[in-house]
């Protein structure tokens, strides 16, 4: 098994919310990043793809292909966007890095599942949201 | 001369907007920077003192205050903030990396220059708005 | 599964020695590791848990608390300390990387697995103990 | 399990293409990367072993020997050099990370699980061949 | 007095050779940085802009056009190519970092002086050739 | 005027004391820097040398020549040591990053200069204690 992975970056705001709870929750669960005049990272995101490389061209999946997938599924629509209020696949998404990473993840399989060589596959999403906070969502087993 | 340097790290939200000018002018000026639901960054920060070190400690400045001095005067007031509308002494100043190296000198050179030692002075304040987009406020020369 | 990181930094000081063995055979097998005037290290640590999110919170772990576990178990034990001697949970063992990472292990899975989100569990510990030597401690298969 | 890591760098000329295909194909196919004239590298290689440490030195495999092998084995052969013409056990290969990654596991294989402390093994290989494109060959699944 | 700096990435092959001296003069000068099959390296180039920010942008040079200039004079000329035979500016320079530093900022130099704001100018342009080999070149004191 | 860089690394143990004054002076200032069993790190040293480039070679010192006056002078002393017991040019001196910088510059200088070409010499040293906390003695005007 080969894993190749591509780094890209965006830039956006955000702010931790759920509109479910009292102000005072969100307040005490949420800290600073509760703050409603919002807040931002430079995020660094990092996709993994698995599988076998083509023997004709020695890819797994061609980097390039991966990023313009990458560019057209995520980055043209977050960076430099508001994530709570502009991104349409996260509405209703409280936007931690662990929910990023899951729905990065399902906006994303598709697309790389069929442009992968054979039966390689989108592995794993991982993000920086600081240098010191990283989440990863990688739902399928190493194998 | 010996010239120390502290670094330091805040997120913040901003918007690139002149008031004074038009809706049409600032969305051509600034672009993407200028998206009115706001973007962020992870800003990295690099504040350098110069002078000799004292002879009793071999400290130019005593790293603890420097840090003690940032703290108080830009990170406390920066971090996880909007830094268009709740940082007072950026009022009415374009948050571009050369705006803020330049408040952020302004607002960091008496405490530091009383805490050094000596004549020891605050050098240069650096901004890492991105890994790739940097700016230094440097008003002295090299002696 | 989602995995959810924090990194962290210590500095200290260290000396490889099995104290069951010969000065010759230690000089041999540690090298200039084996200095009995010590040498030393900025350590970087990363701690990962793994589980799934609180959908209240989106978070696996809030990493406000990740962080206070890891000062309170880790840094606080050993930043600016000499592992071989002050470390009272590190006493006879040989400081290697590859021992250090499954002792912080053992000290830090109790507290984090009783305040992770439902049967998320503290999945891994890596420690760089320079740049280009690392070592990480993961007992549990990926899932 | 603990896994043990270390990092190299080499610099390296290369170019990607497959001879039993038309220049067309190639061209179409590798892009810049095909080049004629060649581009190069600085490629980080990051070689992790794992097994279990060592009682008498807290060792799954002296980072030292470690480091000799890959010297021997890996970069005394790649590094400066071309690895379309100059590099024997490359010869044949289409030099992309993912044929690379698996190329120089083969070559370590051996004497790495010779050297390394008990039943620990070879693990993976992972090469940047930027800072954002990475491939890792890793045939073993986690225990 | 501001500092703007924009870095950007580059893959090139090269090879340094004094065509004016014998091959034994190459070989014992250069080393293995001479090898005829050539070598590369994945460049990193830091481009620096002096001046006063503009009153109505906050810029003292707006980094999207700093990227454009540096885009069309440095990276399309020198990306995935062989410095040695493929870019016209470069004929008869041995292409050491110290040699590139001076003719990528005189390749610069017209174009930055126009487009920044009022008497601002090109400062230095800085070329890591790896992480640890670095040359700049500024040949404007500090005011 | 241009300026070469050599980044190296090395590990060390040392401790912030004074041993002119009294204990208590010795904690109250350097906190738990002072720690009696030492403390360590991973120091990152940047040796930057400023002339012209010999025309021969295209080289303003040969960073291959840089690297071993480095390893002799600095690296070969100070690696893997205790620098408050066992580098005899740092004697008498508390091993401060500042007061560092200064005895490593004075250690460099004299075979630096005979070294480089025409009449290009030692520009700076900086030393990274941590990440964070930098010190450089530069004691040269920019020309």
């Amino acid at each position: 098994m080969i894993y190749v992975t591509r780094k890209s970056h965006f830039n956006a705001a955000h702010r931790l919310h759920n509109p479910s709870k009292s102000e005072e929750w969100n307040k005490k669960t949420f800290g600073k990043c509760n703050n409603p005049n919002w807040h931002g990272h430079n995020y660094q995101l990092e996709v993994t793809v698995a599988g076998e490389a083509d023997p004709d061209t020695g890819y797994v999946i061609d980097l390039s292909d991966l990023k313009h997938i990458i560019n057209d599924k995520i980055l043209d629509k977050c960076d430099h966007k508001n994530l709570n209020k502009e991104v349409p696949f996260l509405d209703g998404i409280i936007p931690t890095s662990e929910n990023l990473v899951k729905a990065f993840f399902q906006e994303l399989e598709d697309n790389i599942n069929e442009t992968a060589y054979g039966s390689s596959f989108l592995y794993s999403v991982k993000l920086f949201e600081t240098e010191r906070n990283i989440a990863e969502y990688c739902p399928n087993p190493r194998m």
